[in-house]
């Protein structure tokens, strides 16, 4: 029932950080952040928080797996720098812990085998990175405003919250009630995210609801 | 005045795509993309769209960034997988041209380097995948909404849109104005970029409107 983040490089650093703020801020469960790097060189380069358990091995051992207690885990998230490395780790997670499986993947071709091998969800990093990089150029503002939300740090979060007190509402009554509050309305989630229904249309019953706010409320 | 994306790997392939579909949709002006790579074996793997001029050569060296214009070039982007090179490169763009230029980095650490020699925009590719993978633990569908925003495919996009039919007015009476015609007003730019102003908040003459719209439309 805890976190293990197994790979190396800059995404881990990223990662184990924005692990250590949600728990800090309440947004994640406080469980155990259990880190996998393959070398001591690279536990001295990182210098990631006190707070987290470092082990050193190599992820495509089925010991050093069991080391990190996959076994019991509740997430476990690769970033190996190496895509063939990783759809073979995601089978060996998949195949000893009910945990849900995140990579990161180099190339967008390694997607769908990731996927086939069971991953949950794979990030191509690069590829958002490149996609920024074109932006800047045509709605440079649009990029700044990315950038914000996909940090918790910035002016503006996203963020999905209960739903319950505006359930039944209309979506318009909804945005009304919640922009005092510091909420801006931009959808609800029921089975699937549903952002900008129309004016009239009722925040159904046992939905969550997706929000703009302002950093640190 | 014509784009060069310079560098090698998968930023380029992604970026390349951005700049074209964003030409193609009457975003970005439709000026000559130039590329310039580090070898035959590289523009084989990386299969770029054959309306771009590819260009084989040593970003480093004065004389190949001449090959590629970059001395007329108004936007030079810089993915090249290694930060100490684009520092380097940073600075013999700035000294040769008026060009705008934005610089993948891999380490968080060259960030201000970069700017420090140049760098109009910095974007720590794999930060910002470590962060997405973070966010899949505790809030998996503002990363789904974050995945569909950073990209001009899926079903939402943010983007900028002239302001003049809504100068004046209150916050509350432009959402309501635009929000029919499939626009959800998340803020405006004058200065500087300002979400979620309050309701009754005027938006100010000359100023620009990031809002959320359905693809396509
Ligand atoms: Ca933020
Ligand atoms: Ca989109």
């Amino acid at each position: 029932d805890h976190y293990v983040v197994i790979g190396k490089g800059e995404s881990i650093l990223s990662c184990v950080n924005e692990i250590m703020l949600a728990i800090s801020n309440g947004y994640a469960d406080n469980k155990p952040v259990v880190v996998l790097l393959p070398s001591e060189e690279e536990k001295k380069r990182l210098e990631l928080s006190p707070d987290v358990e470092i082990l050193i091995g190599e992820p495509s051992n089925k010991d050093t797996l069991k080391r990190a207690n996959v076994e019991s885990a509740k997430y476990v998230i690769l970033a190996l720098e190496d895509d063939s490395k990783s759809v073979f780790v995601t089978l060996l997670v998949k195949g000893m812990s009910n945990a849900k499986v995140f990579v990161e993947a180099l190339r967008p071709e390694s997607f769908e085998l990731l996927k086939q091998a069971g991953a949950d969800r794979v990030i191509v990093s690069r590829e958002l990175g490149g996609r920024l990089l074109a932006s800047s150029i045509f709605e440079p503002e649009v990029v700044d405003v990315i950038e914000d939300l996909t940090t918790s740090t910035g002016s503006y979060d996203i963020t999905v919250i209960p739903g319950d007190e505006v359930w039944g509402l209309e979506y318009k009554q909804a945005f009304e009630k919640l922009y005092p509050k510091g909420c801006f309305l931009m959808g609800y989630i029921a089975q699937r995210v549903v952002l900008m229904p129309s004016l009239a249309e009722r925040i159904p019953k046992g939905s969550k609801l997706v929000v703009l706010k302002r950093a640190g409320k």
